[in-house]
């Protein structure tokens, strides 16, 4: 599989000379790549004129200074600031992988803080042989490494949110991070699981020992008893030594600091799934077991809070996702709506995974409105808001997936478009 | 394409039950995961007892304090601690990607602090235009991302390393990361490069003002200007703000702190490609320009330094690439290079990217030497170290890419075998 030539080669064709495909959009590239002065070689910056700091400082290594800003924020208040949640800056990233310091968090009791050496994970029920494994037995099965999202069923919002708000404001409870470990299927077969199996319990080792019920057969699709992110262990918050990992599925399934696995023969009724995790339906009765992240897609380039310059040249640049398999089209539109051009995606294009896609505009610096529609595999298209909120209502706080608008006023602001 | 069910699945059904590849071995697993203890819910640790840490503490992750242990290392001591190397713990890594605080380091003249509302490309020389860009002017081109690995040309050892090394010390000088960035060609046609173009001078702005010499067409290929690694903007020891990234070919040619990109007819004879970065060869006469990393391979679990515990299953695991395309096979030994398995490769197989292989293994106990043979795309088959030193004699520092064979002692232990 090509690593993304095609997909790149025709960017850039439509970036150098070909017509662009978003509607009142011309060639572009020299505004956006004017120079600044004619060339000289004269000023030499001070740090050319000194030596800059050793190898090792430090051994394990942090980003520049200069991106301080670039970080994870506080989403919403609970109860406790250990029952809360922090969001991914998507729009200060680039490409699919999230850098682990910025991975989104949702606690229900905080991170514990847990010594990998006397972490066990009990696997038991309808099982012939109940089993328990310490991180170094796990360690020894044969393992995958896959990069999947992981969004949390709660991200962006059926309240309308403010004008002022940004994309880590309203998408950021989703992160995408190459997870390693044994697949599920794998250890349940060690196990040996009865005939009567149909779902398994997932526990944690917070003090809030999150629990979830997961239908058998995914986990034995494609789940993950995942010990390392992004090539290291696990970060504490994303549930060190050892998480769950259901891709496709709403976070909160990916059971982190997993300790318990129960085999049962009908779902567990936990807390999270009667009281937390449904969906308020307008009719007044709540779907339960709504596990799948629906198609997906947002415009983190340009978006809510910042601001274009000059006119001219921009590339548009997002990210689409789907619970369900891959992400087969990307469309855009910069006039609200009324036509849509389709967009690059990024190879890749990987199996519930973030797909990067880019698309060719120019801004002629009159206000107008940018939106983003993803369709999957399966041929599900991201609904827009107003068919969302017809078939769900408003009553929900989970599985809102319609189109993003950012709208761009005439000053070069882009805001969210209500 | 599928994110590798069938390598997984492969794998999973020899692990299970079929016969294994490797010599010896019969079916395992059993042994792998043996239950320690009959399964108990009675002991609660004491991390479930009290609530754990507040979300955003911090608001920039970093690991677990168990893992203080996994961090780059000094390789070589340089004349100065700024141009010295250090090294990624390949050992305790998984999956493909390097998280960014753990690449190899390799400087010059050490680590610049660069304010990147200051820092500027020049582009000149044999162009129409030339031109000069701010950070915020090349942001606005389009842009690829894309898995690459980068190896310094020094890394692994024409020397005999001691049997005490690890593969952190033998094969750290190579990391992994998502890169983003206008393609170099997209820039070039900016500039618009004059007929007789052959050449590209690239200048670091580092204090040792890094430069090398490109081939034009290697430029106008799949030369990235990457201001994004692993998602966010470069770590400044991988170049902050902007570096240029060369797909497959030796380290040092990806110039960090890029400022300068001179546009020539012929090579500019640097100081870096005639007194270093030339391979001197057994007749006297110097090798220079030899660019690619070919294909290599290593296994990182178990490798030197570790000790396997009980005899039974393990999974053999470790990284292939080559610098010229992709990783075609992988097979790997544990009877010093008498028999050969294929390994699985992990999907997605990408271009000039660390592949991760595997093979199911059982160790019976007994001394046993370990190897793992890579062939890329092209045909090539990475060398032994008889076969590499007959062609190029051991008067070179840079391109070793032999077979690397660690040796397995009764009680487990497992060293670099000379």
């Amino acid at each position: 599989m090509p690593n993304d030539r095609s997909g790149a080669e025709a960017s850039r064709r439509r970036f150098l000379g070909a017509t662009l495909g978003l509607a009142g959009a011309g060639v572009a590239g020299k505004a956006a790549a004017a120079p600044t002065t004619q060339p000289s070689a004269s000023d030499v910056p001070e740090w050319m004129q000194h030596q800059g700091a050793p190898v090792l400082s430090p051994p394990y290594g942090v980003p520049s200074p200069s991106e301080a800003k670039v970080v994870r924020r506080a989403r919403s208040r609970g109860p406790l600031p250990t029952a809360a949640s922090s969001v991914t800056p998507l729009q200060d990233l680039h490409g699919i992988i999230t850098p682990s310091g910025l991975h989104f968090e949702r606690h229900h009791a905080g991170v514990p803080q847990i010594d990998p050496a006397r972490h066990r994970l009990m696997v038991h029920g309808l099982v012939r042989r109940p089993l328990i494994f310490s991180m170094e037995e796990l360690a020894r099965f044969p393992s995958v490494s896959r990069i999947h999202f992981i969004e949390c069923s709660g991200n962006s919002a059926w309240a309308e949110p403010p004008a002022t708000a940004t994309v880590q404001d309203i998408h950021g409870l989703i992160s995408c991070s190459e997870w390693t470990g044994p697949l599920l299927s794998t250890v349940l077969a060690e196990a040996g699981v009865e005939p009567s199996a149909a779902w398994l319990l997932a526990e944690g080792a917070d003090a809030a020992a999150l629990t979830r019920s997961i239908p058998m057969a995914k986990a034995l699709d494609d789940a993950i008893l995942a010990y390392a992110q992004n090539g290291e262990r696990l970060r504490p918050e994303q549930g060190y030594p050892l998480r769950l990992v259901l891709p496709g599925f709403e976070g909160n399934m990916s059971v982190k600091w997993l300790r318990r696995l129960k085999v049962g023969d009908q779902p567990f009724q936990t807390r999270e799934e009667t009281s937390k995790y449904t969906d308020l339906m307008p009719d007044g009765r709540a779907r339960q077991f709504t596990f799948v992240m629906e198609a997906k897609s947002v415009i983190t380039s340009p978006s809510g809070g910042q601001r274009l310059g000059d006119r001219g040249f921009y590339e548009i640049s997002g990210l689409a996702w789907s619970g369900r398999g891959r992400i087969a089209r990307v469309e855009v539109s910069a006039d609200g709506g009324s036509s849509w051009s389709e967009a690059v995606l990024q190879a890749p294009v990987l199996d519930k995974c973030l797909t990067r896609f880019r698309a060719p505009w120019r801004w002629e610096g009159a206000p107008c409105e940018l939106r983003s529609r993803a369709t999957d595999d399966t041929g599900y298209v991201q609904p827009d808001r107003e068919a969302l909120v017809e078939a769900r209502g408003l009553n929900s706080g989970y599985h809102y997936n319609a189109v993003q608008a950012w709208r761009v006023a005439a000053d070069g602001t882009v805001s969210h478009a209500a």
